[in-house]
């Protein structure tokens, strides 16, 4: 029962997915699902990542979260366009809460859109919402052996953000072990170190995601 | 339908839980739900609790996890019973599970359980495990937003422990804005500042754990 329910609630979300990547390529707009748990870094990167982005590059995004507007606030310093989802305690963003977001949003002229998932290691996943691909920003002090211990969410990502680099000296992560875990999990994946907090290894990131532009 | 079956479900679970509950009282046997975010240091802050217990306070641990049985083989070289359930995927422990994982544990002459539930900081405050308690490890790495964008969850706890004090010089976390986030979310919790890393504030942990005893 439960089962089916579920099922019947994911081919409904998919069918919707596929409507927004559509529309959205249509417009030659990239969208990126931004994934990972609570307090990686996810919003700080986009901080760091906007500014940088090449002027002709505009960029929107969208926030999800549980509770609060903190994230599109933080966002809309920037100066793009940021809109915010709150899902009332739900624990993923899904396709019709990224369409009603959409509506809020010019979409004219943008290249790039960046959905901010809830934050969360698990349920997110199984949630398309019409992106043209995922990026998990998994933080160094959240340890090495995430991506075996998670392995639905490491599954589906383009890249994978290995923030908060600037800490390393101060634990005990192994960079060796993540990437172990990364080629047993997801071996296409991309691997980028950055820190949102001192900007190292944004430029990498930046030449990333111009490079995948429509 | 689908708040309908959620509902049933939930139901359904909290009548296992009190059975849970009540069976451990009788025993005389205290129960902790050990909640946090991945790689909040969950499994390490019980790595270095146990051996630090009095030694007529027996303890085991259930672990949870979406996939393999590290946290468990972790647990096990501290000397105390520990059994892992796999949740195949799932965003977090219920009663069911947990009542299978007591199962396999001799609950002889025990004082404590130390349930540790799958990291995610939103899925796991709906499901009563049968605990007396729970426990949210939070990282400083998580930033001190964490309350007010999880409400939840923070909402439920009766320890918060601020886990990885050691990275606070590296980080922009405050811990006054961590304090009044909880006074606002949850005033009653207890809030302990630890490293599982170096052990600090361990000692003060073991004293909370240690005057909840039945």
């Amino acid at each position: 029962m439960k089962v089916n329910v579920m099922t019947d609630i994911l081919k409904a979300n998919d069918l919707l997915a596929r409507d927004i990547r559509e529309m959205l390529s249509s417009r030659r707009i990239v969208s990126w699902n931004i994934m990972g748990s609570p307090g990686s870094g996810k919003t700080s990167v986009l901080e760091r990542l906007i500014p940088m982005l090449p002027a002709e590059v505009k960029a929107a995004v969208v926030e999800g979260d549980l509770a609060t507007s903190r994230d599109a606030e933080r966002i809309a310093k920037t100066g793009v366009q940021s809109t915010q989802i709150n899902t009332k305690g739900g624990c993923h963003l899904d396709a019709a809460m990224v369409r009603s977001a959409l509506e809020k949003i010019d979409l004219d002229g943008l290249r790039l859109i960046f959905i901010e998932n809830v934050g969360n290691l698990v349920c997110p996943a199984e949630f398309a919402l019409g992106e043209t691909g995922r990026i998990i920003v998994s933080s160094i002090a959240e340890g090495d052996d995430k991506p075996d211990k998670y392995p639905s969410m490491f599954r589906t990502a383009q890249l994978v953000l290995l923030n908060k680099i600037d800490l390393l000296a101060q634990t005990d992560f192994k960079i060796e072990s993540f990437i172990s875990g990364m080629k047993r999990i997801n071996p296409k994946a991309d691997i980028l170190q950055v820190s949102a907090r001192n900007g190292s290894g944004m430029p990498e990131l930046v030449k990333w995601i111009v490079n995948r532009l429509l």
